[in-house]
């Protein structure tokens, strides 16, 4: 069987941790569920980051983008990141379509493909923000197709499956760099690509549109907070009976996203005098994108950092995007893309067994910086490449009456949330 | 002590999985927890499928629907189902109230009740959509008692608690027979009882009223969809170490519900060009019901086909049943009714032990059409009973004034959603 | 090591509960991972109980809240409750800012703090709803500093860390008293020193504000119902293999609630002839709050008694605060302060082990009682201290403008919800 999993032998000496044990497969699959569970805060999220007109859109791009990441999983993806790929450690090649999926005590095709095609849709779902108001759920779906069950798949292939980008050096503890700063080159790509809301950037002002809604930003990014905690303990994937990893990345977790959180809440003060719900919800988020990167391999104090220089980060990113034209309503760019290029980065200083700041000299941040780097080129060719394809086609943006109108009106017969009484309406001549 | 719970020996022989283990009440335990968690999703999924206007009771339903299952079950519906019947395999007799309950290795009463009693508000929420816009709170009071109380917790002795139709030959893994089939047949009666809402079918046209928001829907089914993983988690009961079991079941119930739900949305395609979330949200709960009639003993591929059917069938009964002018405002009827018989149904042919197309013959098929048959008489037969004696006293359906208006208005104090800002306005003349 | 956790020996010996075994960290972690789900839950809650334009400035307070609690229990709070006090007794002083945390088989401070910290979120959450409307987010954060990592540390340092006010006989099992009622002290102090929202007691009558959605409020509720059955079973902290301890708590938990919510909601019924959700949403976590004093230590029918005297005293109080001109828009006081001296009162007769009714005499109840005050007089004397300073800054109340309209719209660039379309608008002139 090949290597199923990252293991984590030696990692943090400091704290003693013992040798390999057998996988608590329970911890992989109640993460994997709970993983899942975390699309309804990216659908709050992404409902809540668009104007109302497309707030039904933008979930029924999370729910084709989670279903769609299963299927090609099963069928492609998790061959291509988990099988063998027969020397080429370029993609694997078994164990498509469920075919001769193994499981023993150290490898379990069946929970870890739960598990990874979970954290495919969460890719995924970051990605669906970057789409909104604007690309038609026909392109959407070739995308989703695209990028998870290959872009994704290979990146995984590489790092998270312990293939040669993990063994030349590059270190990425959950996927600040394979899955979120990914998403969020992709996002980029897809941003510019899709061009701007119309009138976003007109009358020479930096105008901004009316979310739908900051509170369901906030409830979903608590919910996205909870599910993180998980997804990082199916990470660790040991038992938390007798050890440190656990408990350790756990209390890394929750204080990089607080201290993300609240840093940015207090930047957004500085800059706007505004009290934000929003940059709150953001921060958080990048907290926790940023410590993905290390979470097994730092103190807390270290988590304080990540969390702190991703809010700030964060906070100039998400004022610089727009004033460049960029159009990214759900701040996929800045959540994403800066604040996972800010854990890899900073984990060549802090980590404690290769770090800078630990005497270990640069080496590590070279890796990790190489590994950007090969990862942004990877997303950014292959995302071009579909994207222009599906505009080729002329099913990239959808039309602009949709647009003016908006999606929900136009094609999904009817607005997301409907106040009407109907106390003496006749009833509306809609064949169900 | 009874037979607590169904055993999976020699289940799915082909992936060798090993012989009874000591159940894993720490599944079992978060399994029951999650179902709990679970009913926020069908809050959601019932708030937004009625009118706004009844937002709100229909929310009221559900907890209700919750907190009587949970103590009729604690008093009746445990010691029905799980309780020794003294050899006449109709109803336990003991354990009623929490009394002799014990806890061992192999069964423990304390655990078994917080998941079996989840699994029955399961079935309740479902017919709490059902009974929407139109019942009495009094009447859904009642209905709760008797159908989690005696009507389910019967067919539960039958089956899941390993009595005599499940000694027969009858199959059903968690419950696509006899949670989710009979919930839609007694969903069944209870719309054709109740009469549609007013007005829905006049004009001699099929209308549609407008559900108060698709988002509801939509974050609602994300929800159940995790629940749903645990759940059948649950019934495995057994740890993730060393076996398959629970992967095995996680992977089909994942790839079920989101064929279903990819498949749905295709279909509504075709059916009215609209792309639509309501169709994504009642597909991947389609897949997922039927699934639940064998996720344990199927292949994944197998999983996809019960999704894709689930779905067609869906499509086809969603449209059928208001051309019937039945009205099903959370579309009981097709999502749960059909697809707990196409889960039921299509196991007698892809059950890899006993199936036709495995070359067992058409005997379990036989055994699964007669088990349905004996639900939907039994189902049927007490919930006429139970909905006539309310018709009798006149508790049934809401009076005429209150329909108009809606129950929120007229019977909650209020509406369910209040914009006011009050920025002007006088207080309310309302006492607290 | 210091005495990490309360130890269940001799918890129930009726029941015989082996001895103590290993701590079950999943449990722990699992636990603690939920409870930050139920800050979701709070969001809802909080939402749903204010006026529609301060529904996001509550939810800003969960979130520094919980951010808040999360450092500086890091920081500070899980020193002074889990670190040595050097005989003191009165406030550890190691284990500061993460320092010298270890980890055994019996103890793991990091598992430990992820599950006290989000237990102390717990509290702070409770009390946003007392803050609502009318404090400044600054005074809100100094206030979460003071009461998470001082008032709440200390008194977690005397119960659930096993120090002198669990040793003189005080019991509590998962923190009717320490955090339920502390809070609902801290919030009855808190809204009379803020003073009721303005024109709330005008005209000479007993008026009430709209709330913003019952809807939310019933959401919150299930979710906060959920994640209370895992915050119990983590303080259990013992796997559920061969042992009654968790399933037991889990069906107390369950009962309690449920009959709390059936109960307020029958009652509301009779006071008031409505039927209401806000009735069941405060009448299931009133049933939570006072199980919460003893679930491991009761059968089911008591727990059946506690549901129903808290929803009996929760109902009396909810009508008789606004009646005394007491301003509590979440019903912080009759849910959580009277219910969890509902809780902690009853635990005097019912305690399995000491209680009057099983023959122990009213020892056990002095003990409760004079914890209570206690925990009363220390919570009281020290926020009331905060509160004058906070207003001796002038930075207790928001200003009347911000009032007036709402804070939401005042300070937060935009209300809670946005439906324009924006499909003619020209693009609002705000700067991102």
């Amino acid at each position: 069987m090949s290597h199923l999993f990252r293991h984590n032998e030696g990692a943090n000496p400091a704290l003693s941790i013992p040798s390999p044990q057998p996988k608590d497969y329970d911890w992989v699959l109640i993460s994997g569920f709970i993983v899942i569970l975390t699309q309804v805060g990216f659908a709050f999220i992404g409902a809540g980051s668009v104007r109302y007109k497309n707030a039904q859109s933008v979930v029924i791009k999370v729910f084709l983008g989670l279903f769609l990441t299963i299927l090609i999983w099963w069928l492609f993806g998790y061959g291509f990141s988990f099988g063998d790929d027969f020397q080429t450690k370029f993609l694997g090649g078994t164990k498509l379509g469920g075919s001769k999926w193994e499981a023993t005590q150290y490898g379990n095709d069946y929970t870890n493909f739960v598990f990874r095609a979970a954290g495919a849709a969460f890719g995924i779902a970051i990605l669906a923000g970057a789409s909104a108001e604007r690309m038609t759920f026909l392109g959407w779906s070739v995308l989703t197709l695209v990028y998870s069950g290959f872009i994704y798949a290979g990146l995984t292939h590489w790092t998270l499956a312990a293939g040669w980008l993990s063994s030349l050096g590059f270190k990425d503890f959950s996927g600040a760099g394979v899955v979120f700063f990914a998403a969020g080159a992709a996002g980029l790509i897809l941003t510019v690509i899709l061009k701007p809301r119309k009138t976003r950037f007109d009358n020479g002002a930096t105008l901004e549109f009316s979310r739908h809604s900051p509170l369901y930003i906030g409830f979903g990014s608590l919910l996205v907070f909870a599910g993180w905690l998980f997804y990082n303990g199916g990470v660790v994937a040991q038992g938390s009976q007798t050890q440190y990893s656990q408990g350790l990345v756990a209390v890394n977790t929750l204080i990089a996203g607080a201290t993300g959180g609240f840093v940015s809440f207090v930047i957004r003060y500085f800059q706007y005098e505004t009290t934000n719900l929003v940059a709150l919800s953001r921060g958080v988020v990048s907290g926790l994108v940023a410590v993905s990167a290390a979470a097994d391999d730092m103190k807390p104090w270290t988590a304080f950092i990540y969390g702190f220089v991703a809010a700030l980060f964060y906070s100039i990113l998400a004022k610089a995007t727009p004033s460049v034209h960029i159009d990214d309503p759900a701040e996929v760019i800045p959540v994403y893309l800066g604040s996972g290029f800010i854990g890899i980065f900073l984990s060549g200083f802090f980590d404690t067994k290769a770090g800078a700041f630990y005497g270990f000299g640069f080496k590590l941040l070279g890796y990790q910086l190489l590994g950007l780097l090969i990862i942004f080129a990877w997303v950014v060719f292959f995302t071009i490449l579909t994207l222009l394809a599906l505009k080729g086609f002329g099913v990239l943006r959808i039309d602009d009456e949709t647009e003016r109108v908006g999606i929900d009106k136009s094609q999904c017969l009817g607005e997301a949330v409907v106040f009407a009484n109907q106390v003496d309406e006749a009833p509306l001549l809609k064949q169900t």
